[in-house]
Protein backbone atom coordinates (compact mmCIF):
# COMPACT_ATOMS: atom_id res chain seq x y z
CA UNK A 1 0.00 0.00 0.00
CA UNK A 2 1.17 3.53 -1.22
CA UNK A 3 2.03 5.45 2.18
CA UNK A 4 0.63 9.03 2.24
CA UNK A 5 3.40 11.24 2.85
CA UNK A 6 3.10 11.98 6.47
CA UNK A 7 3.28 16.65 5.53
CA UNK A 8 0.28 16.38 4.16
CA UNK A 9 -3.10 17.56 5.96
CA UNK A 10 -5.86 15.13 5.77
CA UNK A 11 -9.46 17.30 6.62
CA UNK A 12 -10.77 15.06 4.03
CA UNK A 13 -9.78 11.55 5.30
CA UNK A 14 -8.96 9.10 2.58
CA UNK A 15 -10.73 6.09 1.74
CA UNK A 16 -9.69 2.67 -0.13
CA UNK A 17 -12.45 4.88 -2.37
CA UNK A 18 -10.67 8.22 -2.55
CA UNK A 19 -7.07 7.75 -1.83
CA UNK A 20 -4.94 8.03 -4.72
CA UNK A 21 -3.19 4.82 -5.28
CA UNK A 22 -0.91 5.47 -8.42
CA UNK A 23 1.64 8.56 -8.22
CA UNK A 24 0.41 9.05 -4.51
CA UNK A 25 2.11 12.74 -4.41
CA UNK A 26 -0.17 14.18 -6.85
CA UNK A 27 -2.70 13.29 -3.98
CA UNK A 28 -4.31 15.70 -1.76
CA UNK A 29 -6.97 15.82 0.84
CA UNK A 30 -6.35 19.17 2.73
CA UNK A 31 -9.63 21.68 2.39
CA UNK A 32 -7.51 24.84 0.95
CA UNK A 33 -6.35 22.43 -2.12
CA UNK A 34 -9.59 20.89 -2.84
CA UNK A 35 -11.44 24.26 -2.01
CA UNK A 36 -9.57 25.95 -4.77
CA UNK A 37 -9.60 23.46 -7.65
CA UNK A 38 -13.86 23.55 -6.80
CA UNK A 39 -13.81 27.76 -6.79
CA UNK A 40 -11.94 27.69 -9.79
CA UNK A 41 -14.20 25.93 -12.06
CA UNK A 42 -17.34 26.06 -13.15
CA UNK A 43 -18.51 22.87 -14.84
CA UNK A 44 -18.39 19.64 -12.97
CA UNK A 45 -19.37 16.10 -14.05
CA UNK A 46 -21.84 14.20 -11.94
CA UNK A 47 -21.73 10.21 -12.11
CA UNK A 48 -24.70 8.34 -11.59
CA UNK A 49 -26.46 5.05 -12.33
CA UNK A 50 -29.50 3.93 -14.05
CA UNK A 51 -30.27 0.41 -14.72
CA UNK A 52 -26.43 -0.45 -14.22
CA UNK A 53 -25.42 2.31 -16.80
CA UNK A 54 -23.41 4.85 -15.31
CA UNK A 55 -23.98 8.80 -16.77
CA UNK A 56 -21.04 11.55 -16.65
CA UNK A 57 -23.69 14.62 -16.68
CA UNK A 58 -21.81 17.67 -17.36
CA UNK A 59 -23.44 20.28 -15.41
CA UNK A 60 -22.61 23.79 -13.45
CA UNK A 61 -22.25 23.52 -10.04
CA UNK A 62 -20.90 26.10 -6.63
CA UNK A 63 -19.36 25.48 -3.15
CA UNK A 64 -20.21 27.04 -0.08
CA UNK A 65 -18.44 25.65 2.93
CA UNK A 66 -18.27 21.90 2.67
CA UNK A 67 -21.35 21.69 0.39
CA UNK A 68 -21.06 21.52 -2.95
CA UNK A 69 -24.66 22.36 -5.05
CA UNK A 70 -26.03 22.04 -8.69
CA UNK A 71 -29.08 22.88 -9.90
CA UNK A 72 -31.27 22.42 -12.73
CA UNK A 73 -35.32 21.90 -14.08
CA UNK A 74 -36.94 19.93 -11.90
CA UNK A 75 -37.76 17.85 -15.15
CA UNK A 76 -34.24 17.18 -15.28
CA UNK A 77 -33.14 13.09 -15.52
CA UNK A 78 -30.20 13.18 -13.40
CA UNK A 79 -31.62 15.49 -10.64
CA UNK A 80 -34.04 13.41 -10.79
CA UNK A 81 -32.35 10.61 -10.09
CA UNK A 82 -29.89 12.09 -8.01
CA UNK A 83 -32.24 13.40 -5.50
CA UNK A 84 -33.21 10.07 -4.32
CA UNK A 85 -30.14 9.60 -2.41
CA UNK A 86 -28.22 7.28 -5.19
CA UNK A 87 -24.34 7.15 -4.97
CA UNK A 88 -23.25 9.77 -7.43
CA UNK A 89 -19.81 11.06 -7.84
CA UNK A 90 -18.93 14.50 -8.93
CA UNK A 91 -15.70 15.26 -10.78
CA UNK A 92 -13.92 18.99 -11.68
CA UNK A 93 -11.49 18.96 -13.57
CA UNK A 94 -8.79 21.92 -14.90
CA UNK A 95 -6.69 21.48 -17.91
CA UNK A 96 -3.69 23.46 -17.32
CA UNK A 97 -0.82 21.88 -19.64
CA UNK A 98 0.57 19.44 -22.20
CA UNK A 99 3.67 18.36 -20.31
CA UNK A 100 6.16 17.37 -23.56
CA UNK A 101 8.70 14.98 -22.52
CA UNK A 102 11.09 13.51 -24.64
CA UNK A 103 9.40 10.63 -24.85
CA UNK A 104 5.86 9.70 -25.68
CA UNK A 105 6.06 7.72 -22.55
CA UNK A 106 6.48 10.14 -19.74
CA UNK A 107 4.30 12.97 -21.86
CA UNK A 108 1.67 13.75 -19.44
CA UNK A 109 -0.90 16.15 -18.66
CA UNK A 110 -0.96 19.17 -16.02
CA UNK A 111 -4.44 19.41 -14.48
CA UNK A 112 -6.19 19.90 -10.97
CA UNK A 113 -9.12 17.50 -10.42
CA UNK A 114 -10.91 17.17 -7.21
CA UNK A 115 -13.53 13.96 -7.06
CA UNK A 116 -16.32 13.87 -4.65
CA UNK A 117 -18.54 10.58 -3.31
CA UNK A 118 -21.56 10.94 -1.25
CA UNK A 119 -24.80 11.42 -2.15
CA UNK A 120 -27.36 14.47 -2.91
CA UNK A 121 -30.37 15.65 -1.14
CA UNK A 122 -33.00 18.20 -2.34
CA UNK A 123 -33.03 21.60 -0.58
CA UNK A 124 -36.67 22.05 -0.60
CA UNK A 125 -36.79 24.84 1.56
CA UNK A 126 -37.51 27.33 -0.63
CA UNK A 127 -35.64 30.21 1.29
CA UNK A 128 -32.40 27.86 1.82
CA UNK A 129 -33.02 27.09 -1.98
CA UNK A 130 -33.18 31.26 -2.73
CA UNK A 131 -30.33 31.77 -0.99
CA UNK A 132 -27.78 29.43 -2.22
CA UNK A 133 -29.05 30.14 -6.02
CA UNK A 134 -27.80 33.91 -4.96
CA UNK A 135 -24.71 32.39 -3.67
CA UNK A 136 -24.27 31.03 -7.38
CA UNK A 137 -25.08 34.03 -9.41
CA UNK A 138 -22.88 36.00 -6.90
CA UNK A 139 -20.33 33.73 -6.97
CA UNK A 140 -20.05 34.59 -10.92
CA UNK A 141 -20.49 37.84 -11.21
CA UNK A 142 -20.60 39.82 -7.90
CA UNK A 143 -23.20 42.57 -7.55
CA UNK A 144 -25.62 40.91 -10.12
CA UNK A 145 -28.26 39.29 -7.80
CA UNK A 146 -29.87 42.75 -6.90
CA UNK A 147 -29.95 44.04 -10.51
CA UNK A 148 -31.50 40.41 -11.92
CA UNK A 149 -35.65 40.69 -12.01
CA UNK A 150 -36.74 38.95 -8.58
CA UNK A 151 -37.07 35.00 -9.07
CA UNK A 152 -41.22 34.29 -8.89
CA UNK A 153 -42.65 31.69 -7.00
CA UNK A 154 -43.19 30.03 -10.11
CA UNK A 155 -39.30 29.73 -11.38
CA UNK A 156 -38.43 28.71 -7.86
CA UNK A 157 -40.90 25.22 -7.85
CA UNK A 158 -39.39 24.56 -11.14
CA UNK A 159 -35.86 24.53 -10.13
CA UNK A 160 -34.86 21.99 -8.42
CA UNK A 161 -31.34 22.49 -6.51
CA UNK A 162 -29.25 19.79 -4.54
CA UNK A 163 -26.28 19.38 -2.30
CA UNK A 164 -23.80 17.21 -1.81
CA UNK A 165 -21.43 17.93 1.90
CA UNK A 166 -17.97 17.48 1.07
CA UNK A 167 -16.58 14.04 2.78
CA UNK A 168 -15.21 11.33 1.20
CA UNK A 169 -12.99 14.02 -1.32
CA UNK A 170 -9.62 13.58 -2.81
CA UNK A 171 -7.83 16.37 -5.13
CA UNK A 172 -5.16 15.40 -7.83
CA UNK A 173 -2.50 17.80 -8.79
CA UNK A 174 -0.31 17.62 -11.53
CA UNK A 175 2.00 20.67 -12.13
CA UNK A 176 5.50 21.43 -13.67
CA UNK A 177 7.91 20.15 -16.21
CA UNK A 178 8.10 16.51 -17.49
CA UNK A 179 10.43 13.97 -15.82
CA UNK A 180 12.58 12.35 -18.36
CA UNK A 181 14.43 9.25 -17.87
CA UNK A 182 17.73 10.26 -17.19
CA UNK A 183 19.76 9.14 -20.19
CA UNK A 184 16.92 11.41 -22.60
CA UNK A 185 17.84 14.57 -21.40
CA UNK A 186 20.57 14.72 -24.14
CA UNK A 187 18.52 14.14 -26.73
CA UNK A 188 17.46 16.89 -29.19
CA UNK A 189 13.86 16.79 -28.59
CA UNK A 190 11.85 20.14 -27.58
CA UNK A 191 10.49 19.40 -24.13
CA UNK A 192 9.06 21.46 -21.69
CA UNK A 193 5.14 23.09 -21.12
CA UNK A 194 2.40 24.04 -23.35
CA UNK A 195 0.50 25.60 -20.43
CA UNK A 196 -3.31 26.12 -21.08
CA UNK A 197 -5.75 27.60 -19.71
CA UNK A 198 -9.86 29.28 -19.64
CA UNK A 199 -9.90 32.75 -20.71
CA UNK A 200 -13.12 35.11 -21.17
CA UNK A 201 -13.54 36.79 -24.34
CA UNK A 202 -15.31 40.62 -24.35
CA UNK A 203 -18.74 40.56 -23.46
CA UNK A 204 -20.99 40.16 -26.43
CA UNK A 205 -24.28 42.20 -26.14
CA UNK A 206 -27.50 40.63 -26.17
CA UNK A 207 -28.81 41.91 -29.81
CA UNK A 208 -32.25 42.78 -27.84
CA UNK A 209 -29.88 44.49 -25.47
CA UNK A 210 -31.70 47.99 -24.81
CA UNK A 211 -30.33 50.97 -25.49
CA UNK A 212 -28.29 52.85 -22.50
CA UNK A 213 -27.49 50.02 -20.67
CA UNK A 214 -23.91 49.44 -19.81
CA UNK A 215 -21.51 46.58 -19.34
CA UNK A 216 -21.12 45.58 -15.63
CA UNK A 217 -18.06 46.18 -14.11
CA UNK A 218 -18.37 42.47 -13.07
CA UNK A 219 -17.91 41.41 -16.60
CA UNK A 220 -15.06 43.94 -16.98
CA UNK A 221 -11.60 41.65 -17.56
CA UNK A 222 -13.63 38.64 -16.21
CA UNK A 223 -11.16 35.83 -15.11
CA UNK A 224 -13.31 32.73 -14.25
CA UNK A 225 -11.09 31.60 -11.19
CA UNK A 226 -10.25 35.29 -9.77
CA UNK A 227 -12.61 34.77 -6.45
CA UNK A 228 -10.21 31.86 -5.64
CA UNK A 229 -7.19 33.33 -6.51
CA UNK A 230 -8.71 36.33 -4.12
CA UNK A 231 -9.62 34.43 -1.60
CA UNK A 232 -6.07 32.34 -1.56
CA UNK B 1 -42.73 11.95 -25.89
CA UNK B 2 -40.50 15.20 -27.41
CA UNK B 3 -40.02 14.75 -31.15
CA UNK B 4 -36.62 15.00 -33.18
CA UNK B 5 -37.17 17.41 -35.83
CA UNK B 6 -37.16 15.84 -39.16
CA UNK B 7 -33.98 17.68 -40.56
CA UNK B 8 -31.99 16.43 -37.98
CA UNK B 9 -29.59 13.58 -39.18
CA UNK B 10 -29.60 10.61 -37.41
CA UNK B 11 -26.32 8.61 -38.42
CA UNK B 12 -26.13 7.53 -34.21
CA UNK B 13 -29.85 6.49 -34.08
CA UNK B 14 -30.67 8.21 -30.76
CA UNK B 15 -31.53 5.53 -27.73
CA UNK B 16 -34.05 6.07 -24.67
CA UNK B 17 -30.71 6.30 -23.18
CA UNK B 18 -28.91 9.14 -25.30
CA UNK B 19 -32.35 10.72 -27.10
CA UNK B 20 -32.13 14.90 -25.47
CA UNK B 21 -35.28 14.70 -23.74
CA UNK B 22 -35.76 18.28 -22.50
CA UNK B 23 -34.67 21.19 -24.55
CA UNK B 24 -34.47 18.93 -27.20
CA UNK B 25 -33.79 21.14 -29.87
CA UNK B 26 -30.49 20.89 -28.07
CA UNK B 27 -29.75 17.19 -28.81
CA UNK B 28 -27.61 16.21 -32.03
CA UNK B 29 -27.30 12.85 -33.59
CA UNK B 30 -25.12 13.89 -36.62
CA UNK B 31 -21.68 12.25 -37.19
CA UNK B 32 -20.35 15.86 -37.81
CA UNK B 33 -21.26 17.45 -34.60
CA UNK B 34 -20.54 14.90 -32.50
CA UNK B 35 -16.55 14.31 -34.24
CA UNK B 36 -16.59 17.98 -34.51
CA UNK B 37 -16.99 18.08 -30.79
CA UNK B 38 -14.49 14.99 -29.65
CA UNK B 39 -12.31 16.88 -31.81
CA UNK B 40 -11.96 20.16 -30.22
CA UNK B 41 -11.07 18.05 -27.08
CA UNK B 42 -8.50 16.70 -25.29
CA UNK B 43 -10.06 15.49 -21.94
CA UNK B 44 -13.04 13.37 -21.27
CA UNK B 45 -14.97 12.29 -18.17
CA UNK B 46 -14.55 8.07 -18.16
CA UNK B 47 -17.67 7.07 -15.75
CA UNK B 48 -17.80 3.57 -14.43
CA UNK B 49 -19.15 1.34 -11.56
CA UNK B 50 -17.55 -0.40 -9.33
CA UNK B 51 -19.29 -2.16 -6.34
CA UNK B 52 -22.04 0.55 -7.06
CA UNK B 53 -20.04 3.03 -6.58
CA UNK B 54 -20.23 5.59 -9.79
CA UNK B 55 -16.57 7.57 -10.40
CA UNK B 56 -15.90 9.54 -13.02
CA UNK B 57 -12.50 9.85 -14.24
CA UNK B 58 -10.92 12.31 -16.23
CA UNK B 59 -8.23 11.08 -19.13
CA UNK B 60 -6.74 12.34 -22.13
CA UNK B 61 -8.19 10.71 -25.42
CA UNK B 62 -8.33 10.73 -29.32
CA UNK B 63 -10.73 9.70 -32.01
CA UNK B 64 -10.30 7.75 -35.43
CA UNK B 65 -12.96 7.08 -37.21
CA UNK B 66 -15.73 6.10 -35.33
CA UNK B 67 -13.84 4.70 -32.58
CA UNK B 68 -12.68 6.45 -29.11
CA UNK B 69 -9.55 5.65 -27.08
CA UNK B 70 -7.87 6.29 -24.05
CA UNK B 71 -4.90 5.23 -22.12
CA UNK B 72 -2.83 4.99 -18.74
CA UNK B 73 -1.07 3.11 -17.15
CA UNK B 74 -1.23 -0.49 -16.88
CA UNK B 75 -2.19 -0.22 -13.17
CA UNK B 76 -4.35 2.25 -13.16
CA UNK B 77 -7.71 0.76 -11.58
CA UNK B 78 -10.02 2.86 -14.20
CA UNK B 79 -8.80 1.19 -17.09
CA UNK B 80 -8.25 -2.15 -15.00
CA UNK B 81 -11.87 -2.36 -14.33
CA UNK B 82 -12.91 -0.55 -18.01
CA UNK B 83 -11.11 -3.14 -19.69
CA UNK B 84 -13.31 -5.98 -18.38
CA UNK B 85 -15.90 -4.59 -20.60
CA UNK B 86 -18.48 -3.04 -17.80
CA UNK B 87 -20.54 -0.26 -19.15
CA UNK B 88 -18.78 3.11 -19.44
CA UNK B 89 -20.21 6.64 -20.39
CA UNK B 90 -17.28 8.97 -21.72
CA UNK B 91 -18.78 12.36 -21.74
CA UNK B 92 -16.93 15.68 -23.72
CA UNK B 93 -17.87 18.96 -22.85
CA UNK B 94 -16.88 22.28 -24.05
CA UNK B 95 -17.47 25.29 -22.11
CA UNK B 96 -17.98 28.32 -24.50
CA UNK B 97 -19.52 31.06 -22.35
CA UNK B 98 -21.90 32.58 -19.74
CA UNK B 99 -25.39 33.62 -20.84
CA UNK B 100 -26.62 35.82 -19.11
CA UNK B 101 -30.48 36.68 -18.98
CA UNK B 102 -32.74 39.49 -17.32
CA UNK B 103 -33.50 36.80 -14.86
CA UNK B 104 -32.09 34.01 -12.88
CA UNK B 105 -34.20 32.07 -14.33
CA UNK B 106 -33.14 32.15 -17.66
CA UNK B 107 -29.39 32.69 -17.60
CA UNK B 108 -27.48 29.31 -18.70
CA UNK B 109 -24.40 28.22 -20.08
CA UNK B 110 -23.61 27.76 -23.71
CA UNK B 111 -21.52 24.40 -24.18
CA UNK B 112 -20.96 22.01 -26.35
CA UNK B 113 -21.03 18.28 -25.13
CA UNK B 114 -20.88 13.99 -26.25
CA UNK B 115 -22.18 11.75 -24.66
CA UNK B 116 -21.09 8.21 -25.52
CA UNK B 117 -22.03 5.11 -23.90
CA UNK B 118 -20.83 1.87 -24.64
CA UNK B 119 -18.24 -0.98 -23.59
CA UNK B 120 -14.06 -0.32 -24.17
CA UNK B 121 -12.41 -3.07 -25.04
CA UNK B 122 -8.23 -3.95 -24.88
CA UNK B 123 -6.41 -2.89 -27.75
CA UNK B 124 -3.99 -5.60 -27.28
CA UNK B 125 -2.21 -5.93 -30.64
CA UNK B 126 0.97 -4.26 -30.01
CA UNK B 127 1.18 -2.77 -33.92
CA UNK B 128 -2.25 -1.84 -33.04
CA UNK B 129 -1.43 -0.12 -29.67
CA UNK B 130 1.91 1.50 -31.35
CA UNK B 131 -0.12 3.08 -34.13
CA UNK B 132 -3.16 4.35 -32.26
CA UNK B 133 -0.25 5.90 -29.28
CA UNK B 134 0.89 7.89 -32.79
CA UNK B 135 -2.35 8.91 -33.79
CA UNK B 136 -3.04 10.31 -30.48
CA UNK B 137 0.64 12.16 -30.16
CA UNK B 138 0.40 13.53 -33.73
CA UNK B 139 -3.48 15.07 -33.11
CA UNK B 140 -1.80 17.07 -30.23
CA UNK B 141 1.31 17.50 -32.21
CA UNK B 142 1.74 17.19 -35.61
CA UNK B 143 5.44 15.69 -36.33
CA UNK B 144 6.43 15.09 -33.13
CA UNK B 145 5.98 11.63 -33.10
CA UNK B 146 9.11 11.07 -35.79
CA UNK B 147 11.26 13.12 -32.86
CA UNK B 148 10.77 11.57 -30.24
CA UNK B 149 12.35 8.53 -28.09
CA UNK B 150 10.93 5.42 -29.88
CA UNK B 151 8.50 3.36 -27.56
CA UNK B 152 10.51 0.60 -25.74
CA UNK B 153 8.77 -2.49 -25.73
CA UNK B 154 8.65 -2.24 -22.10
CA UNK B 155 6.89 0.55 -22.07
CA UNK B 156 4.45 -0.68 -24.31
CA UNK B 157 3.72 -2.96 -22.11
CA UNK B 158 3.28 -0.81 -19.22
CA UNK B 159 0.85 0.76 -21.37
CA UNK B 160 -2.80 0.18 -21.74
CA UNK B 161 -5.30 1.22 -24.48
CA UNK B 162 -8.90 0.78 -24.56
CA UNK B 163 -10.75 1.69 -27.54
CA UNK B 164 -15.13 2.16 -27.37
CA UNK B 165 -16.38 2.34 -30.68
CA UNK B 166 -18.67 5.17 -31.22
CA UNK B 167 -22.40 3.32 -31.51
CA UNK B 168 -24.94 4.74 -28.75
CA UNK B 169 -24.20 8.87 -28.83
CA UNK B 170 -25.53 12.27 -28.42
CA UNK B 171 -24.17 15.89 -28.54
CA UNK B 172 -26.19 18.13 -26.77
CA UNK B 173 -25.76 22.09 -27.82
CA UNK B 174 -26.25 25.42 -26.87
CA UNK B 175 -25.10 28.78 -28.70
CA UNK B 176 -26.28 31.89 -28.76
CA UNK B 177 -27.60 35.13 -27.06
CA UNK B 178 -30.36 34.37 -24.22
CA UNK B 179 -33.76 34.03 -24.02
CA UNK B 180 -35.30 36.32 -21.64
CA UNK B 181 -39.35 36.20 -21.11
CA UNK B 182 -40.99 38.80 -23.37
CA UNK B 183 -41.87 41.11 -20.38
CA UNK B 184 -38.40 40.93 -19.42
CA UNK B 185 -36.61 42.39 -22.24
CA UNK B 186 -38.04 46.42 -21.28
CA UNK B 187 -35.83 45.75 -18.04
CA UNK B 188 -32.91 47.92 -17.68
CA UNK B 189 -30.77 44.85 -17.04
CA UNK B 190 -27.07 44.10 -18.71
CA UNK B 191 -27.99 40.68 -21.03
CA UNK B 192 -25.64 38.88 -23.13
CA UNK B 193 -23.01 36.28 -23.79
CA UNK B 194 -19.54 35.86 -22.17
CA UNK B 195 -17.33 34.31 -24.49
CA UNK B 196 -15.07 31.64 -22.59
CA UNK B 197 -12.20 29.54 -24.14
CA UNK B 198 -9.39 27.68 -23.95
CA UNK B 199 -6.38 28.93 -25.06
CA UNK B 200 -2.70 28.23 -24.79
CA UNK B 201 0.16 30.29 -23.33
CA UNK B 202 3.13 31.12 -24.66
CA UNK B 203 5.21 26.93 -24.22
CA UNK B 204 7.95 27.09 -21.17
CA UNK B 205 10.68 25.32 -21.91
CA UNK B 206 11.97 22.29 -19.72
CA UNK B 207 14.80 23.94 -17.38
CA UNK B 208 16.78 21.01 -17.75
CA UNK B 209 16.26 21.44 -22.23
CA UNK B 210 19.84 20.80 -24.32
CA UNK B 211 20.83 24.29 -25.46
CA UNK B 212 19.62 24.66 -28.75
CA UNK B 213 16.76 23.09 -29.14
CA UNK B 214 14.33 25.40 -30.98
CA UNK B 215 10.39 25.49 -30.25
CA UNK B 216 9.20 23.15 -32.86
CA UNK B 217 6.69 25.23 -35.08
CA UNK B 218 3.39 22.95 -34.37
CA UNK B 219 3.83 24.44 -30.60
CA UNK B 220 4.01 28.35 -31.90
CA UNK B 221 0.55 29.63 -32.11
CA UNK B 222 -0.91 26.83 -30.70
CA UNK B 223 -4.73 26.00 -30.96
CA UNK B 224 -6.44 23.48 -29.38
CA UNK B 225 -9.33 23.07 -31.44
CA UNK B 226 -6.91 23.91 -34.92
CA UNK B 227 -7.39 20.43 -35.95
CA UNK B 228 -11.09 20.16 -35.47
CA UNK B 229 -11.65 23.29 -37.31
CA UNK B 230 -8.74 22.48 -40.26
CA UNK B 231 -11.21 19.80 -40.73
CA UNK B 232 -14.61 21.49 -40.37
Amino acid sequence: MAAIAPDKKLDFPPTERTRVKRLHERGHYDRETVHAILDAGLICHVSYVIDGQPYATPTSYWREGDMLYWHGSSASRMLENVATGIPVCVTVTHLDGLVLARSGFHSSINYRAVMALGVARLVSDETAKLNTLRAFVERLTPGRWAELRPVTARELKATTVVGMPLKEVSAKVRTGPPKDDAEDYALDVWAGVLPLRQVAAPAIPDPKLKAGVALPRYLQDYALDRYARAKG
